[in-house]
């Protein structure tokens, strides 16, 4: 701890807008939030402001504003990349937005619910339920990870083919901007054109231009029938086809479509208990693909045409074997196998993950490409990935070679290295090395060192504009004058 | 003409970097390009710069910058808010993309077209027709508007609805920023979280942030066999309900939506020859709708399916009367008379026309009310509206009273005041008073006044952080500090 009784610090002033509730200075009870949930990042701060509405945000931004104390806003803490724990000098405080978590509304008429930022994404998900809808996002963090977290990290998931990124779901927006003006954007208007457009400048930027206080989100109708599918192909661009004949003949009734390596797979085989393979043919690459037939007028009828595509997708030649869940249970046991991998990676050993994206026609190659020279580039490694292939977007794994002891002395040793290497392969294909967890700490330096000029230039211009001292969010996203 | 060889333009270095084609300064090949298309707005420039790459684009911009020399960027000269137009005070050049109109590569595998800035509407949509494809946007000046110009006003149209306005199209973006670096984004990724999002700062910046000078647009497949319905109701309450309706059975394949006052229908009638109303029952409104039957399996079977869903809707009591196109030809007739509301309209004498949205379901109120309040409050008057309802954007026409004869004077008379009773309404029910024509100079002074200080602290504050000498399309879209 940093000393708390700072002078710097206004206590009283904070403690006069926040009152009792909103303002944790007991070094126990901040102590949990200075670290990531991986426990990779770790920092220092003398205190967590916890405001209840939008106005003690707006409050608490402006007196920070004039005083130049830096502000960590965070939700449920579960950035993927140390977005959201505060720098190590103890400078800065958290601002959590937990204590916000209001729905505000919620319209199944209308496939709306207006949710504050501490909202927890799983209670929205209870909320939506209860009223016949749904809100399409979901991730492993859901019982933790807040509405204001997902928006202000454009949080992906395995729904994005059909339903898009937070992005596409967002509203209407409300936030404190940094000069401690409320920006008012709630509403859910479909056509706007006055001017640069504000929320799409806010989803995404990670709490560095401001704190988003609540948005509007769009609710679908409720699954209730669905089809789930296990294919298992010989190489991604199989699979690739496979999804381009499903869109043709189901158009956007695929809710889901997850490639996962073979070895991927196996090592779920290997390490989580009562798992085992959808499919009898030994596959290097498989698919799990799940179709929305609640709006089928016949559901059985659904099952048969699905039925018909894979048996034509087989007999073209460019499928090893395939299968229907025969109901829920097995469904539910094909899914676990997909949500398994990173528990299993984990077991399995070392290894780097990466997240990124090329353009989806791109991915097969890059998914076959980079592995094999990561391989032959870093003898004893292997690469696989597993993930999003109809959105552009895998999770790319090097494992240690076999029998490394010591996993972070093998990434303070290598990690760099095939960072920059697995990086500059994205960067070949256009791609992105953030296609959905962001920068915040962990990227920021292969930012700099891989971004254009010019968009270097236009985030550290906005970034200046908004927020010249910099007490929005300090050390994160945007990469340092040395960092390119 | 302001001097046209003053010193202070460095014609040599632009006749080095642009060549003769493109360094115009005679006076009438300018002249046309001085004024907006209709009329409204007049400006003095002393020459058009029209660079044939993205590479001179940036040179051009670059030395603009060095010497302070403000630019307009111009596509098809085609805005409805004098966008496009120079300033009165002759400093500023045109920067004319329209020799920029290279389709750079269209695939119909991949759903995607690269477009250059200077490519014209309707060539694309050839392009994409030819490729067993279309482009999902359209507006009656497509035969002059350019992509540029679209992408940069976050143009609509008729198709939002199921395609969404420009903003949804595009994919990727290629920029010249206001510090002469080339903005590289045309890779189409779904999924990019690599901080601010560029790509949307620069869709409806109105060229006022850099120089659009390509775009990744998305392609849709083509309408192979469509329906086309008319529909008359008693309240706009109830063309909603009907849009519900016909969204809950047939989802994602209504292509248009678009509503009508009956006195609007009244003024086709009466003006434009050889027209004439789809249904006998008079109707206070009139809905017109297309449904794409392409992918049914059976389009007969899916003009049933309407034709039962219609009288349904007839017998629930919400509708009036209600009829299908028969063939190709009545489909024309029918869209026409939608398409010549612009023409009857002008031709029925002065009006003042506001392009506004609110949230969908606060529409119908807004169009009963606010056309009520208006003939009120202005005697004489008469008010009613027409346009894209399911996005909860409409054009709202106040006229003037019959037998004005002196329509500009009216207007000076009574504009602004009508103008700001209209767009009180509008703020009152949380919409935007830009649904889809942009911002430029003529609401400019109403951005000012109505818009928050939020958004007014965001908007100045990019500008001046990308913009700080005012360079790019100077007088457009950011209010004056006067202004609010």
């Amino acid at each position: 701890m940093s000393n708390p009784s700072s002078p710097a610090i206004p206590l009283e002033r904070l403690h006069a807008i926040l009152g009792p509730k909103g303002l944790i200075t007991d070094a126990d009870a901040i102590a949990p939030w200075l670290t990531d949930w991986r426990g990779r990042f770790h920092g220092q701060s003398p205190a967590i402001l916890a405001p209840a509405t939008t106005r003690e945000v707006a409050a608490v931004v402006a007196l920070a504003q004039e005083q130049a104390i830096p502000l960590v806003p965070q939700g449920g803490n579960t950035s993927m990349v140390g977005g959201a724990t505060p720098p190590a000098n103890g400078r800065a405080l958290i601002l959590s937005l937990r204590r916000m978590n209001a729905i505000r509304s919620l319209s199944a008429e209308h496939n709306r619910a207006v949710c504050e930022a501490g909202v927890i994404l799983s209670t929205l998900h209870e909320a939506a339920e209860a009223a016949g809808r749904r809100f399409p996002l979901s991730l492993g963090a859901k019982g933790s990870a807040t509405i204001g977290g997902l928006v202000s990290t454009n949080a992906g998931g395995t729904q994005v083919l059909r339903h898009g990124t937070m992005r596409g779901l967002v509203e209407g927006l409300e936030a404190v901007l940094p000069n401690g003006e409320v920006y008012e954007g709630l509403e859910p208007l479909k056509k706007d054109n006055r001017g640069y457009d504000i929320r799409h400048l806010l989803i995404g930027a990670e709490g560095t231009l401001g704190v988003v206080t609540a948005a509007t989100l769009r609710l679908v109708p409720a699954l209730t029938r669905t089809a789930t599918a296990w294919v298992g192909v010989e190489r991604p661009h199989d699979a690739l086809a496979l999804l381009r004949l499903l869109e043709r003949r189901f158009g956007q009734t695929i809710e889901g479509f997850e490639v996962i390596a073979g070895d991927c797979l196996g090592h779920v085989l290997s390490h989580i208990p009562g798992t085992r393979s959808p499919i009898g043919t030994p596959s290097p690459w498989h698919v799990l693909i799940e179709f929305d037939l609640s709006e089928a007028a016949d559901g059985a009828q659904g099952e048969q045409r699905i039925l018909s595509a894979l048996s034509e997708f087989l007999e073209s030649g460019r499928g090893l074997d395939a299968t229907l869940a025969q109901n829920e249970a097995q469904a539910q046991s094909f899914w676990r196998l997909r949500e398994s991998i990173s528990e299993a990676e984990r077991a399995q050993g070392p290894a780097l993950q990466f997240d990124i994206s090329v353009p989806v026609e791109a991915m097969p190659d890059y998914m076959v490409e980079t592995a094999k020279a990561a391989q032959a580039r870093f003898p004893g490694t292997t690469a696989s990935s597993f993930g999003h292939l109809g959105d552009g977007n895998v999770h790319f794994h090097v494992r240690a070679p076999k029998g490394t002891a010591d996993g972070p002395a093998w990434i303070a040793r290598q990690g760099k290295e095939i960072s920059r290497f697995v990086h500059d392969a994205v960067e070949a294909a256009g791609g992105s090395i953030s296609a959905e967890h962001g920068i915040g700490q962990m990227k920021r330096a292969e930012l700099g060192r891989l971004a254009s000029p010019a968009r270097l230039w236009a985030m550290r211009a906005i970034k200046q504009a908004f927020d010249p001292r910099g007490i929005m969010n300090p050390e994160k996203l945007i990469p340092l004058a040395s960092e390119g």
